[in-house]
């Protein structure tokens, strides 16, 4: 267990239990050997973090804690033994803390450790002014790239891991159902790869926001996603889909929508088996892939996307709220219009 | 249609509807321009046929009609502008009959074809003693390799054309669930492939079958699958598992055996979509893959693999049965000890 890795302090947005949340002032720590303390800028709020406020992960989660994994910040202090960063480099924390021992990790498969802990939710989190990580998980940011933009990097990773799992190249058509946060980044990543993309999403504001961001939308409520395709692509379907709005629905239409040999990557998470059209796996020879978090090169990959202004990190970013006004904003999060909300850290 | 590029003469088994089959003799067909005539010599007796004669694939086959596509034979004539093949060669034919135009030939993946006529379902088929077909779908046979081992070489294929799409390389370890015909023939290429196998089948001939040819044997219904490929791989779980039993129960399991990117193909066919563990698919980044019939190098494997010897080819043919006993030896196949049936055509 990692927990003893970390620690925080100065003023803290805590999960306290029961769906609440306080906001706490507590000691600044000291970094200890190969540790450093990051003066956190910004933390974006996940999904995953909803789910902890919601009381779902009460089995991963000691009350009370910080939480919060999409962070930008800078060194403020290092511990003993830390040459490669110096206190104020801008730097973002690639959340993963993995065994180094087990079949996955002897494999390479360290970002899916059979035994991993992950950052903001077995140990302390981002929402929290000091935060004291191991040097290891340290990404340093590039000159230039703004910290509220930088806070975009590990959402931004997802999707560079999603796409990287499913081999797209350039001059394939990828369909991606569903236009929620990871959604839209899957599609500004697929584009950064020259990819075509068909974004379907029932809700206008985030099929405008694909739109204007290049994807060609669709309304799956009102229009035949399947034919669409099928039209688009001269009859034989996309490369790729990606099935990221996680409902029984969509996870079975989704291989109908691939050509012979096309990928589909399972990008949401279905907690229960749902029913998956084998026939249409076996008769175009589909491959059904999983893809969880992200490696070292889906950061770096997240990061050049964002310094190279590929990413409309602005439009991104729906606002930013002070570390007090957190709880306010996990309960303005069920609005579906709010893409990504920052905590400003800072104040 | 390729209905038309096809005929066949002499002896014949006929499926004729309403799960009934009968014998007949007919003219001897003349092979036109591009065509040749086959002497048939065997012809195995598939899933499929027995699907056929149960009514289940009465849209795909036109009656009276001879079935049958496990076949070896002898060239007796050939057609005007045929030069790479002359009487008396010993020969296969690749059953599948595509366009060329559409989208998945024009991708190269003409084996699944999307207006794919398979030969002896939508055309004449072999279990006749005389075989019209296209010149182009004959594969020669190596000197010394008997004709009925010959007969193996199409459901062999199918099994290196599952192999060839799990990526399954030597010192891998791969389970299969299912020892029916497809199973123990996966188990005979994984193993040519220096891969280790485990295989679960509940019938004890099966098992034994299996055993004997090399693989680590379970009894699901006894033991627990699950714990023991668990700890015959150090906790890692199996780099491939084909899942061949399709039943619902095996197909929600088959992705909990896997370790880390380990990959699952779906080798049996199920008509209806079934609930699949996506979650497990997520957690160890899975791959799911289809696998539908077979390329011209998957049959050059089946043709090397029986000629080496790797595969006890007159162990897998439990017997064989003269032409006019078809319609018995389509219904002795229930008989599950039975592992492939021969038709001798010529007698
Ligand atoms: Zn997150
Ligand atoms: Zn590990
Ligand atoms: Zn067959
Ligand atoms: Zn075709």
């Amino acid at each position: 267990m990692a927990r003893e890795n970390y620690a925080g302090g100065g003023r803290a947005a805590q999960y306290i239990g029961d769906g609440d949340m306080r906001v706490v002032d507590q000691p600044v720590p000291t970094p200890g050997p190969g540790q450093v303390r990051i003066k956190v800028a910004f933390c974006g709020i996940c999904g995953t973090d909803l789910h902890i406020l919601h009381g779902n992960m009460d089995s991963r989660v000691e009350t009370p804690q910080a939480i919060g994994h999409e962070m930008s910040g800078t060194i403020d202090a290092v511990g003993e033994g830390v040459t490669a960063l110096a206190p104020g480099a801008g730097v973002t924390v690639m959340p993963l803390d993995w065994c180094g021992t087990c079949p996955a990790c002897e494999a390479g498969h360290q970002h899916i450790c059979q035994n991993l802990d992950f950052v903001g939710i077995e140990t302390t989190g981002a929402m929290q002014q000091f935060w004291v990580v191991p040097e290891s998980l340290v990404v340093p940011l590039p000159e230039g790239l703004a910290l509220d933009h930088a806070a975009l990097i590990e959402p931004l990773a997802v999707a560079a891991h999603d796409v990287r799992r499913s081999r797209l190249t350039a001059g394939e058509t990828a369909v991606i159902v569903g236009g929620g946060p990871i959604g839209q980044l899957i599609s500004l990543v697929a584009q950064g790869t020259g990819a075509r993309v068909i974004l379907a999403e029932p809700n206008a504001d985030r099929r405008a926001f694909a739109e204007r961001n290049g994807a060609q939308v669709v309304n799956p409520v009102e229009e035949n996603l399947a034919a669409i395709v099928e039209a688009e692509t001269g009859g034989a379907g996309a490369d790729v889909v990606f099935e990221v709005a996680g409902i029984a629905a969509t996870a079975l239409e989704a291989p109908r929508l691939a050509r012979t040999r096309g990928r589909v990557v399972m990008v949401a998470i279905h907690a229960q088996p749902v029913p998956i059209d084998l026939h249409r796996v076996f008769w175009r020879e589909l491959e059904l892939i999983g893809a969880r978090v992200y490696e070292r090169e889906d950061f770096e990959r997240a990061i050049e996307l964002l310094a190279s202004g590929h990413v409309p990190a602005d439009e991104l970013i729906t606002r930013k709220v002070p570390l007090a006004e957190t709880k306010t904003a996990f309960n303005d999060l069920t609005d579906a219009r709010a893409l990504k909300v920052l905590i400003d850290v800072q104040n």
